[in-house]
């Protein structure tokens, strides 16, 4: 089974057409984002953080995010990439990361070169990096400690969001593929999509691309596929929809009096019931005692 | 600070007027909750349990559910009550379970009269009840447990959910007040309140009550006040709202190969810095590193 | 890696010699059970909650002796087989503890039928049983919910503890294998071997026998292997071990008023630091930062 | 309650006298100090992380190191004081951390003065330290996220480890202390007193003084009070009187072929059930069900 969900995210990798990664903050986010279609889960660190109200800035251990992924792992049947954040601390805290998040069914890590504790790319104050160096040294220990080759380690390169500018990003993508990771995340904050797609036409080395086009979301699945870019992560358009959609309703509930008004505009309890494979459930119990 | 939480709850709970409480899933809806001008959380079993798309059922354990409800208490200012179901075993769980709540930060527990494993009260399955000298042996384990006084100990009433009639549900109420409740929930699926009315008029003790309009919607907080009810609980709209929102948005951004439609429809990036507390951490480096 | 421990544990459990099993309560005690040739973990419900000082009666929850669990099974290269006590409630509570057991890499379970909250088997009070039937869902159940067939669950027949007799035990034990127990732990208070030896000779089906020698230690492995008994579990002798000598250290401590007299009596913090693989980091060091 | 260890702990500090506080890792250690008399405990970073095996280097999260303190804190009565390391990042790291510990019922942390992540201070690696400057904003975070101010923190130097010289350490000890810290621990690896001696003899100020004599052992509770140390503490001494004894007990059972030789020298399961609290089970047993 784990083995399986390994080999589905390597496969989707391999592939030469782009996969659709939702970005999920617990089992019911993931769930519905199978049922929609897309391919695999991103653990995200900034929804993981949010849903607990602290920034995404470090705060949480990798033990708690390391949770959040099983959760959502265990909710759905599309394999989990982990948002790892820089890493957790040094080399040795990398070696333990990617031994738990891998024992624990996750098909894959993402580590990006900021320093420890980093800050949200979004966070107007300024992003630091670790030099090239020192993270192909994580990307190396992450390819040792691995188990299963399948499981699946990728560099997000942050050079742009930093204001480094393209040589750089260019520079330590190529440096991060020599060391081993098997795709390049490359992140943009820009509000067009120019700077994302003048480094993906540089690209010329063989090593997949993967984007999070959070903050240039004009671009489409359509274009960035014709760009050959794998992965193009969704990463936290599920978690803002709730939020939204809470605030008005608790907000509604208060005006209101009562839940009538809204009743039409939310899910059924039947709904839920759903999500939690309640009909599974009933099923396991007729199987089970009539044997 | 945990002091003062469980003051505030219990002072809610005997100030003659309609508090306003919110169930809750994680720490964001319980942050929304206390921005909308709730009074307290309910940090709902069917709701972090629905988080991790299980059934409502006792699969969670105890550990899960205090975690969950831990995270709310770090979320928001107001007070915690958690539903703790049937009380995750006999006496002695109950014990540990009022040890660990009250000395984690939690102001009040709920415990229910069904077996364990319980189902959800809406679930059409039999639901089963234990008699009601093992539940009153609950209520004062319960209190002998607790330390502070002013945490709070609600004793849920399922016989109307149960199909037991009003007399079962009158003497269950009247016994867990004689063993040390401090308040009553009493609970009902009818699609009316008529149920619900009755139990309250004929209510004859000076144990407060608390209901769940989940299944008659129609009831104003209004007519709660006036009924002398003190707590009603909308225990799981934040959740329904959420799982509707983001369904529909994952939906449009697989039909719409882009997210740029949906971007309207949905929380910004800032909204979340904000409820992740952004602010407060660039004001505490101002503070710290200037002083 | 996972399947590897899987494939170990049912290789012992098919041989037809006498596996040795030590208890374990942490990862400490697991890594020396492995050092001092042990073939495999019995992570005790005894053991994990008594560094907990709490009762051997499902005080603790799934989630914390499956943390322990885990924390013994990441500790060494040997299989780990759970304790499981009861199931921690009905068939569904069993279905998750199997998925999720099984998804963090530990080897196998073992699973009784006593009644949930159960006690410890050497407690003096009453020991309640399940129906023979009710077991049995519960063993087909874990078996419908493994993945890998090479896990193994053990099904253990408390019906000698409680007092019921060689015939009832000889047909839970039957029972229980007909339903798909991959082997049988028969356990016995009596100070002396008979009880058990009498069960073990009549015993005419093919499935393994696993025996707990804590109240009859006079039995050998020597015996136990003629005997054709397939593992032997030394389930809490290095907690007790561990007890008598932090006891008499603190102790000495206190009464000497320096730690000088027990310094040779205790390992070396060098010892320690190697038990923590401190030399492996070293060579991490070495290796990533001279490629 | 958790008030009151707080408040047991501040005065043992104010009270001029020295207390003895013993280093546990986990509820039994807690325990077993506890009944010898010791003051207070130490949740000892080196310990928690010993029996995961994992080294002393920050590699367990703030979330490990918190379970396992507040388990030994719900398994004794007298207060316990958290070993947090460098406080797991930066002060934002560190604000997490304070609120965690206190709102858990900690009754104390220990933040010492190195980078993250760290090493243990025995470690023949280089020790690394954070600037005075630094390391004060972490001591002003600490205090301002503090909500009680019975809540001890202690600021530990390791300039003495670190080769730095009696200046530094005076010097660090002294900034600290004027930025809040309730009490300084100074730490030394040297075999022989006299560094620490000389340490104690220059200090000038009001803060308290803590030690740590694990490698100096010679130096006497006696000599520590005269020399006017507030609380000494004996970190690790049960930890490694546990793995002597599980080794050799492990080692007997596999060469003897049964436990039988070693029954005399390790402690009875019935004590292991009183330290597990069954006495007090059965009573509360008798009491609700009489009542």
């Amino acid at each position: 089974m784990i083995q399986n969900k390994n080999k589905t995210l390597r496969d989707l990798l391999n592939t030469k057409k782009l996969s659709k990664v939702a970005g999920a903050h617990d089992g019911l986010s993931a769930k519905l984002a199978e049922k929609n279609g897309f391919d695999a889960i991103w653990a995200s660190g900034l929804g993981i953080s949010a849903i607990q109200t602290v920034p995404d800035a470090s705060i949480l251990t990798m033990t708690e995010f390391l949770e959040a992924a099983i959760i959502m792992n265990d909710s759905c049947n599309i394999p989990v990439i982990a948002d790892c954040d820089s890493g957790f601390g040094n080399i040795h805290n990398v070696d333990r990361m990617i031994k738990k998040y891998e024992s624990s069914g996750i098909s894959g890590v993402c580590l990006e070169d900021k320093v420890f504790p980093k800050l949200n790319s979004f966070d107007d104050r300024e992003q630091l990096l670790v030099s090239s160096k020192e993270f192909c040294a994580k990307i190396k220990t992450a390819k040792d400690s691995r188990v299963d080759n399948d499981f699946v380690i990728i560099a997000r390169v942050e050079a742009l969001i930093a204001g480094l500018g393209q040589d750089e990003a260019y520079n330590r993508a190529k440096a991060y593929s020599e060391a081993g990771a098997d795709a390049i995340l490359i992140h943009s904050k820009q509000k067009n999509p120019n700077e994302i797609v003048e480094f993906i036409k540089r690209w010329d080395l063989s090593t997949p691309l993967v984007v999070v086009p959070t903050k240039y979301p004009s671009i489409t699945m359509g274009e960035l596929e014709n760009l050959g870019v794998r992965f193009s992560i969704y990463a936290n358009q599920s978690l803002r929809a709730s939020v939204k959609a809470m605030d008005e309703v608790l907000s509604n509930i208060m005006k209101n009096g009562s839940t009538e008004p809204i009743e039409n505009k939310i899910s059924n309890v039947s709904d839920i019931f759903d999500l939690q494979d309640i009909p599974k459930m009933k099923k396991r119990e007729e199987i089970v005692y009539s044997k």
